[in-house]
């Protein structure tokens, strides 16, 4: 959908005119009243459920939706009873306005230039597509991590607008050491002699090197210590051993693989770095550095959350470091101080971060129980 | 010291020639019974304890051992009492023989051909420049983290040399994790255009960048989460706020520092880049990977650790997520099931992995009464 208005940023800077990509399931009401939108986190778009189909009808190849388990007819957002919307956030490179595309006011491509924008930028973006659907009132927000964070601002932004707001593996805010991870992966990008201060487009150039670190520290932070120990240990990519020979199996080499944990982190380093913006990523990571609600409140998120009127659904996974549940209950506890409609789960699961992503019967009840049982359409 | 007999190492290869740097404190006794050797990590050498005085007297600004508040006339390790080693380790940038010098062989500077070392070369290494010192057993021997592993592999490797280890801060071997945080620091710096596999020096220039980035996971990691919420939080670098004006004082930059904590990490990235080696890194990082007593016995730690006779002080911190007290606890299980005789002390400390590093009344007070109470001489 293409906005003709600017759209006005926290940083004081604007976006001339924009496009919104967003996909929906399900049927919208006749009153308007059964709309659930999905926020999506670092590395995910609009394509929220579902499969895309090729001319002849059939299913593509790795075409499902990034939470095609959550999402869907029967499923525990179900989509025979709301109309889910995805939408892929500014500044993303999935479709969305962005950096790899040209700025109207110059006519070259964003690339550096592409303003900052934030968690509440995304979402006053968001509002407009509601506006542009006719949807006055959300019957639910939601979304994971990055994308909890959005539904969080949804109900202090707008708090009339929605209904209620399921905020999964989440945060009020990213503490020191989620930001230093950040910088890190910035760090490697933005150094990355390819880079060219973001405007390696026109080098015909992608600072490949830099994402490929940067996704592999992501990696680490979304696994478990407990689920990377148990799917890869310090097993060996291809031992060296020679039966009766050798007591250690090594290739002993500094930049070899030799551990299956080297490889996987390689490969998926390697495989981010051809379809991900550098660009983006650095914008995403900064929205998640800066969203902080209780900030303007002297670091009361009680106070902060106050504004909100929207009931809750919080989860959280008992392994996640990366957003602890004990970042989850601070939301709680602050809601719970503004005698807020919380509902709390903490899962207790072995894949960390991750998890919100993931096919967990427990997780997946909660929200089904969830949604049944609270969100009136 | 320079050794002319060549030292076959585990993996095949040997080095020809070569030399130890080492320091000594206190006095070694007539029986020699009171020698201790310290182990060092990653970024440390054989100065391990007092200052460098210059021409006239004077004390070197930043000139201290890295483990002066351990070591010293009447500190925990007593050099009244004990003769105490500290030896620089084959392939460190520090003075022994490493990347950055020249290899008899071929006359020209090692950099990426200098040969993969292990825990167990270095302590090869150790033995004969005790032998060279004319010592036989050790009174101790000790170390933290990487040091600890090679202070555990001394009672395997010589166990009739070796009457007592003080294992800090250490572990069994790395996890998966603790592979995955080493080989994307090993891929920042190899993929470091200035890299050169390995034989920058050539090319006069040095592959700066990916040092910068190894040495900012590195410290993420060496930190808790505590306190890196405590020193740093969210603290912002230098507020752009005006007053009245602004309700989020940022620059909105992704590449400006806009935390602390940035600014924190750039500064260590940078310093260390200025004076570490990075083949060095690449050779210390490998051999941490490799050490794992336990694989030629099938995992099984406490038959590995079968063959250690000496007693042992092994000491962990409470907030080390790095090598966690569950790893400590792994190798005094381990040494129970052998029998032997074990202290173990889990320091309530704050600072993560660093701790071993840090002045703490608790920790320096249990090193001083092991080497009080039971370190004969």
């Amino acid at each position: 959908m293409h906005f003709k208005e600017a759209l006005p940023l926290q940083s004081g800077a604007c976006i001339r005119a924009y496009d919104l990509s967003y996909e929906t399931y399900g049927v919208l009401n006749v009153d308007k009243s059964n709309a659930v939108l999905i926020c999506h986190a670092l590395n995910a778009s609009h394509h929220v459920a579902g499969v895309y189909l090729d001319e002849s009808g059939q299913v593509k190849a790795k075409s499902e939706g990034w939470w095609d388990t959550m999402i869907g007819p029967g499923k525990s957002v179900d989509t025979d009873r709301f109309f889910v919307i995805g939408v892929n956030n500014l500044g993303s490179c999935f479709g969305s306005t962005g950096p790899m595309q040209v700025n109207p006011e110059t006519l070259e491509i964003y690339g550096g230039d592409f303003p900052v924008v934030t968690v509440e930028d995304w979402v006053d973006a968001q509002a407009r597509l509601l506006d542009a659907l006719g949807i006055q009132t959300l019957a639910a927000v939601m979304g994971g991590s990055l994308g909890g964070m959005q539904a969080l601002a949804w109900t202090l932004r707008y708090p009339d607008r929605v209904r209620h707001a399921v905020v999964v593996a989440s945060a009020p805010n990213l503490n020191a050491e989620n930001i230093a991870f950040n910088e890190v992966a910035r760090r490697a990008i933005t150094t990355d002699p390819d880079f060219h201060s973001g405007h390696f487009y026109k080098h015909g150039v992608l600072p490949k090197r830099g994402l490929r670190i940067a996704r592999m520290i992501g990696h680490i932070t979304y696994l478990s210590d407990d689920v990377m120990n148990e799917k890869f240990g310090r097993q060996l990519q291809a031992p060296a051993f020679v039966a009766g020979q050798a007591a250690f199996p090594f290739k002993y080499s500094t930049q070899d693989v030799e551990f299956q944990i080297e490889s996987y982190l390689r490969y998926q380093g390697d495989k981010f770095s051809e379809y991900f913006d550098a660009n983006t990523y650095l914008l995403i990571t900064r929205a998640l550095d800066y969203f902080d609600p209780a900030s303007a409140y002297g670091g009361n998120l009680s106070l902060a959350l106050a504004k909100a009127s929207a009931k809750f659904l919080l989860v959280s996974f008992s392994t996640d470091w990366r957003f602890s549940p004990a970042r989850s209950r601070e939301i709680v506890k602050a809601l719970l101080d503004n005698q807020r409609d919380v509902s709390y789960a903490e899962i207790d699961a072995p894949h960390g971060h991750d998890a919100f992503l993931l096919e967990d019967a427990r997780y997946l009840g909660v929200v089904r129980s969830y949604f049944n049982s609270k969100v009136a359409v």
